[in-house]
């Protein structure tokens, strides 16, 4: 029997401005990227479509939603599944596509996010991401806890909240450059950072990601297959997850994210590469603290600090870690299922040389860290050429 | 590159009594199967964990389900990933996690199912199957659309409701010696079944599954290693999944289940295998007239027909198409996300020849077909020694 992975590579990618409101519905915004992908992979038809999406049960009243969006994309007969692992949902979706191509069973399949956080709860639904028993139900939410873990990062290694400042100064400057971008007009200073209202101590408006609608997708295909697609395709090294203890109050270092740490251990012995080889890494910045503790449980940084390469400027373009390359969920946005879509989109382009004024020099490898709630999923996938 | 497929088998079932409410809390319950599973394959690890689940975001305010099982069973750090597929949810877990094996991205996965109806509004969870911008939001449930489907097939093929008595009769004779089931208790006459409650006319309380709670999980691995955990693995011969139009109204011919046609067509072709080659056949027996347009769908009757098979009694433990050998959804009971792990469990005790009182005789060969909504998403599995 085979003991080694069949290679996968990416062949198309389609994304849709990130916006406060898409006037358009979940359906269709899904069936638009579907359409765009496939178009940009030059193909009319797929075997398989494997969608993330969080939000919908609540938002829009809809499960079922794999089999509505090919049903909207007049795609019907095709394979099409609903994969989810919270905040994390987007990867959750591009690791099926790769299982379903990897496995032999599809030769072309599309991971597809989309979300639409617009004219509902969004904040309720989304805190079920926590544990329902024991955390949401004593009113804790993605906010608070992430503000919580901020807080208590800064008590036990003794910096201040602007230590913070430049995860979202950087990600604000690289998204005035992403026509995708939620924020691709605002001019956002250090001084509007410092300035801006506190959420809940001592999180900042401008220490998370916003509420919006979005979605992208990716074809996936056979690398050996992948040229009569494409001139450039981009492989995917190598995919992992790993989980922690779904409750914060279980975990004896809640600074140190183990889920992040275990899975991209994985993708870097799979993909055999080392950290420092990466030219693009794609973290969850969906809160200051969570790029500060990603890069620390990457090993760019030691625990307490992260915040470092922020301060120092390392995380820009031209940085040692570029990080949010195209806006980051912070200011292209981060309409959840379809994040990780979104960032597999951006390192695609950043891979191809094709990433305009947000090029990262001679960008060959990059990573994709996905994060679930708050730390407990993590999902790594390391992308080359 | 490799053309082949990797082969996978099932080498541990868990499954536990299905009840109308369970004490267990949802994590619980999805804990003990997990641990049964593997207690059953004679292991302490594994590698990933794939859930189905339909309801919990509702009915428990909680997504991120599939780590909370992880966490809950206390096997921090394993991949835990959410996969869907509405009522066919649990068969999409087991195609993720055939996925997992298949691909050489895991060597022991778990496909489990957990669903915990009881407590809440599970009727209108359920509904959101449907499309919610043209049938839920007119008033449709999944009661609704299978009794009118029912009224149009009777009105088609000139049936009364009684054609459909035999399919709920053989679920309940077959459950009584399920010591999972629902049902196992209750004795119930064909008198019953024609004197019993219409709740959407012409649909009566014994067409339709019951609310229930339960939990099952099965452990695959790669089947040439599948010898050092069991003396007799079941090897999943094909998997497929296929759709239809989401929305009833858009299917030229709503009588005809096109999507469980395709995916078992396909599963036909991938695992070799003729339909008459089947022992046992473990179809969506979740209304009665979803058993019988399954039974069409797979080619045992002509359009019009399904319905005989049951008068005639070949719907039996010894007749020439077993279904619902362990009661199917009507009689051992239909947990949304569960259903599918109980029916691969009960098809792996078939295979093993440990049915008991439920053997079919000589059972190498088996199907279990899963139906997402209202016949939009159908997903075949054929199982073999």
């Amino acid at each position: 029997m085979h003991n080694e992975l069949r290679s996968v590579s990416i062949v198309g990618i389609g994304q849709i401005p990130v916006l406060k409101e898409n006037p358009k519905s979940l359906r269709e915004m899904g069936a638009e990227v579907l359409h765009l992908a496939m178009e940009d992979a030059g193909i009319d038809q797929i075997d398989g479509l494997f969608v993330g999406n969080m939000l919908a049960d609540e938002l829009q009243g809809q499960k079922h939603v794999a089999t509505l969006i090919a049903s909207a994309a007049g795609m019907r007969g095709i394979e099409a599944l609903h994969v989810r692992a919270a905040t994390a949902t987007g990867a959750a979706a591009l690791r099926m596509a790769y299982f379903a191509v990897a496995s032999g069973e599809a030769r072309l399949a599309v991971a597809l996010g989309v979300e639409k956080m617009s004219g509902g709860n969004s904040t309720a639904a989304l805190a079920k991401a926590l544990d329902a028993e024991t955390e949401t139900s004593a009113g804790a939410t993605l906010l608070s806890q992430n503000a919580k873990l901020m807080q208590q990062y800064m008590d036990t290694y003794g910096v201040t909240v602007d230590a913070f400042n430049n995860f979202s100064l950087t990600a604000h400057q690289n998204a005035r450059t992403n026509p995708n971008a939620l924020f691709k007009d605002k001019n956002v200073t250090t001084e509007m950072i410092r300035n801006s209202r506190v959420i809940v101590p001592p999180l900042r408006l401008f220490d998370a990601s916003p509420l919006c609608d979005g979605a992208a997708a990716v074809v996936l295909t056979r690398s050996e297959e992948a040229r009569a697609y494409t001139h450039q395709p981009v492989k995917i090294l190598s995919s992992s997850v790993a989980t922690d203890w779904l409750r914060i109050a279980d975990r004896s270092n809640p600074l140190r994210l183990f889920a992040a740490e275990k899975s991209s251990r994985e993708a870097f012995r799979k993909a055999n590469v080392h950290r420092t080889d990466l030219d693009v890494v794609e973290v969850h910045d969906a809160f200051s603290i969570m790029s500060c503790m990603a890069l620390e449980a990457l090993g760019f940084a030691k625990p307490g600090e992260g915040w470092r390469l922020a301060a120092e400027n390392q995380i820009g373009l031209n940085g040692s870690v570029p990080i949010s390359t195209f806006g980051g969920l912070k200011a292209r946005g981060h309409p959840i299922g379809a994040t990780a879509l979104y960032q597999t989109c951006e390192i695609v382009q950043q891979l191809m040389g094709k990433a305009g004024a947000n090029q990262v020099k001679n960008a060959e490898l990059a990573m994709l860290l996905s994060i679930g709630g708050a730390g407990s999923t993590a999902l790594t996938h390391i992308f080359g050429m």
